[in-house]
């Protein structure tokens, strides 16, 4: 056995069985181990921010790492952008970085840089193998701080000799280190809270709040007190519609987001971290808390938020379960122009049970939220790190993981073109995905921001860079160039006929949205 | 005037006359900014690198800077594998990174992450800015620090009120630093070796040795002493055909590499370093000089080369200028099958006077660097640090540095993927890019790696990750969807047809080669 066998073995018997990849020369040893281990699928990227972001998305769904399979520092760099968003989702990743070989660095080849500076940022935990034989516990000890909650990325660098020279036997799992428990005396804390002025608490959620096992304690809590229920404009993953709760997001802009916590006079924190202004304005406040509205942690992002909200709910005495919301799907089905809340109506009316749903539809994607309340059980995917270009490759991700289920990638046009490549990852492995590629041919968000700094007459070169005309983008040619068929549609009936026809068709299928 | 203004004057007043831009929310200022500079060209990119490619492919034509404008640490590190390139090819460029408020950063807001250890593995030279009133003194040096010789990459961070802040007055250029001269002692010593064993030396250049003046200087050399001319295997640009006289390329493996200076028993070193193995092998050495073969410095990358290879020719007493070579431009157009050599026997018959051929073409590419020494003058650039993705921005970047020559991306498929949002940007400018795609479906020199690494009969997962089948990429159908017409073509034949009727039209053009 090489090192490069005894890595991927670790990894298929600590659990881990895809690998996202996107491999160069130095990945060779790593490329032929892959063959002799048959339960590790592998998945070839394009361009490695498709493998990063669909490790993001296997992780969300599946709750388990996939390994990536990246080329240098370079190709690393490439990935960067979506560690960067699965940083912020707690998504556990492994990225297996090969390097040069060990004596051949001081030569200081083209491609040499410094893999661990360009890591760091976006990694938990970094580590260079020293020799073959320390792979396999290397990759254990990867596999285990990625899992570690609520989920982190680990960057192993396998340096090239170290990948084919001979080496021991494959590692096993670490132990599992469960989250810790939180101290009564938060639980306590909250109850006191609820008690008190449970109308005016906001349940802050993110993490595990937003499962379903969170989210039905959430709802006896809410049952029993009428405490609002929110998460963060960009949760990692919700449980939403049918039976789940209804839980607000937050609005974007922080004067939006001060106006709904207004009347808020506490704040309980599940698994989430107090809101933040996604970006400073001047004269506008970086934590969007009210004044004189507390704050109090029940649960932090690392521990055991579920179990926290079922204690919180029992010690205010909850009742054991909350009443099932009523089915209220819409019957009808939207018609006349080609807009946002048409297309979120549209999704909502037509999305099939346990579908996935993965939004990245920036300004367009905002009446969606709502309206999902009312569609059958479905898991929500959102654009958690701000750094665009998630959308497709995180809905290629979850298809992965769920080969069962429906993915919706509800994609802007804008942060599409960064990572396009993973229509054709998606044609290559057959995947369940329909994009709905909104096509408003503007960075719409930039647009409002412009303004928002106080540019309201923007010049041409500010209209220009805020401009994806001249020419218009075809995603139609697009898809059909990365074998996927593309239809395009301008009136929300279209719209309509042609979501229900391909979340019908197995396989991928781009829908071209003109708005 | 704010920060944002003064960084753009500062930018005109130091010869900085052009913005790769990818712009978002924390970069508003600048690009509300770059509207009241009329001299300023804004040109938008619909990814990072792209706009780091394209200021690559800037700077090694305009011998001089260009901004990129990107968008907080995600975004920068959507443009890091080009900056690699770039830092390897010595160019000059100044990316400014917008940041989030210096009072926001404490947030940890989505985007927030550590800029500047993404930044320092491809940059000469990263600062923040610390003030409003800092930002036009930190442009000026950012920009003389990337203009320093050999030319270096400088990130310049700007957090956003930084930007919208009142400033003082722009800043005007530091003082150029001129590139040392090399000591005679280095000239003296680089004379007796030719003197002594002038045919069996060979004279290895890269960076100005490679443009006019210093090509000009070793042909003298050479005309008096019969040595060798060299460069590396990738060389940031050379002035190709015409009356410029041979160079050799080193081969890429390192075998071949040893077995081209096998007679060798010296090499000269003018601007480059000592040629290295672009990957380490088992049993090969890193350093590509055989045994017993002497290595000596004329002039190393950052100092006078052109000067030192004028001094040297001058001390060995070489005519004042070599015999031109006659023009031998080939009068046949290949026929038959389309492949590496009818390729590049294609362009080098058709090319324009002048045309600027950006190669990342990889293995298909191989002929044609011999094939383009009988063609018209020309200027030839290469993938210099080994991150695929470079030729499409490069050669965009090429275009809007020469709008009065013909740029032809030479390109590979697998590469090409990486960046291929560079094709709107051309069609956006209406730039003159003829892109001459080299479909053949594969990874190929994966392949080739695989089979030196010994996997000789690979199993289904490693041909499967060396595969650009399953289903096969239209390129056609990819320039239509980015607004570029495309074409084509099987033969040899068609493809000296399209390219000779491309060469000629306005605008960028592909043509896609099935190999």
């Amino acid at each position: 056995m090489n090192g490069a066998e005894s890595l991927i073995l670790t990894a298929l018997k600590c659990g881990v069985e895809v690998c996202f990849a996107n491999p160069g020369t130095t990945e060779m040893p790593l490329v032929a181990a892959l063959d002799g281990a048959a339960r590790m699928r592998a998945v070839l990227a394009l361009f490695e921010g498709v493998a990063t972001g669909a490790a993001d998305g296997y992780a969300r769904m599946a709750e388990r790492p996939a390994l990536t399979l990246i080329h240098l520092g370079p190709g690393f760099a490439n990935g960067i952008a979506n560690l960067h968003n699965a940083r912020r989702a707690h998504s556990p990743i492994v990225n297996v970085i090969g390097d040069h070989a060990t004596w051949h660095l001081a030569a200081d080849a083209p491609l040499t840089s410094d893999i661990e500076s360009l890591a760091r940022p976006v990694s938990a935990w970094v580590r260079k193998s020293a020799s073959a034989d320390a792979v396999a516990a290397d990759t254990a000890e990867a596999i285990a701080a990625a899992m570690r909650a609520p989920g982190h990325t680990s960057t192993l660098i396998v340096p090239s000799d170290c990948q084919w020279s001979a080496a021991g036997a494959a590692a096993g799992p670490r132990a599992a280190v469960a989250p810790p428990a939180v101290p009564d005396s938060a639980v306590r804390a909250a109850a006191g809270i609820l008690r008190r002025d449970g109308a005016n608490t906001v349940l802050f959620m993110g993490g595990a709040a937003l499962r379903e096992r969170g989210l039905k304690a959430a709802a006896r809590i809410a049952a029993a007190c009428r405490c609002r229920l929110m998460c963060g404009t960009f949760p990692a993953r919700v449980e939403r519609g049918g039976a789940m709760p209804p839980v607000e997001k937050l609005p974007y802009f922080p004067e939006m987001a001060l106006e709904a916590l207004a009347k808020a006079s506490s704040v309980i924190l599940a698994g989430a971290r107090a809101p933040v202004a996604f970006f400073g304005y001047p004269n506008m406040p970086s934590i969007l808390i009210p004044e004189g509205c507390g704050v109090t942690t029940l649960a932090t992002p690392e521990q055991d938020i579920a179990l926290a909200l079922e204690s919180l709910a029992d010690l205010i005495g909850a009742p054991k379960e909350a009443a099932a919301r009523a089915a209220n799907r819409p019957a009808a089905r939207p018609t006349g122009a080609l807009e946002a809340t048409t297309i979120g109506a549209a999704i909502a009316a037509l999305m099939p049970e346990r579908a996935i749903v993965m939004d990245e539809a920036a300004t367009t994607g905002l009446p969606f939220f709502d309206a999902s309340l009312s569609a059958p059980a479905h898991t929500y995917l959102a654009l958690t790190g701000g750094a665009i270009g998630q959308g497709l490759p995180c809905a290629t991700g979850a298809a992965v993981a769920c080969p069962d289920r429906r993915v919706i990638a509800f994609q802007a046009d804008g942060s599409a073109m960064y990572t396009l490549q993973a229509l054709w990852t998606q044609a290559r492995e057959g995947l369940n995905v329909t994009t709905l590629l909104c096509n408003n041919r503007r960075y719409r968000i930039l647009q409002v921001e412009l303004a928002r700094a106080g540019v309201t007459e923007p010049g041409p070169k500010a209209r220009s860079l805020t401009s994806l005309g001249n020419p218009n983008l075809d995603w139609v040619a697009l898809a059909k160039g990365m074998g996927v068929p593309g239809v395009r549609v301008e009136t929300a009936e279209a719209l309509s006929q042609q979501l229900e026809r391909a979340l019908k068709e197995p396989g991928p299928k781009l829908i071209e949205m003109i708005i």
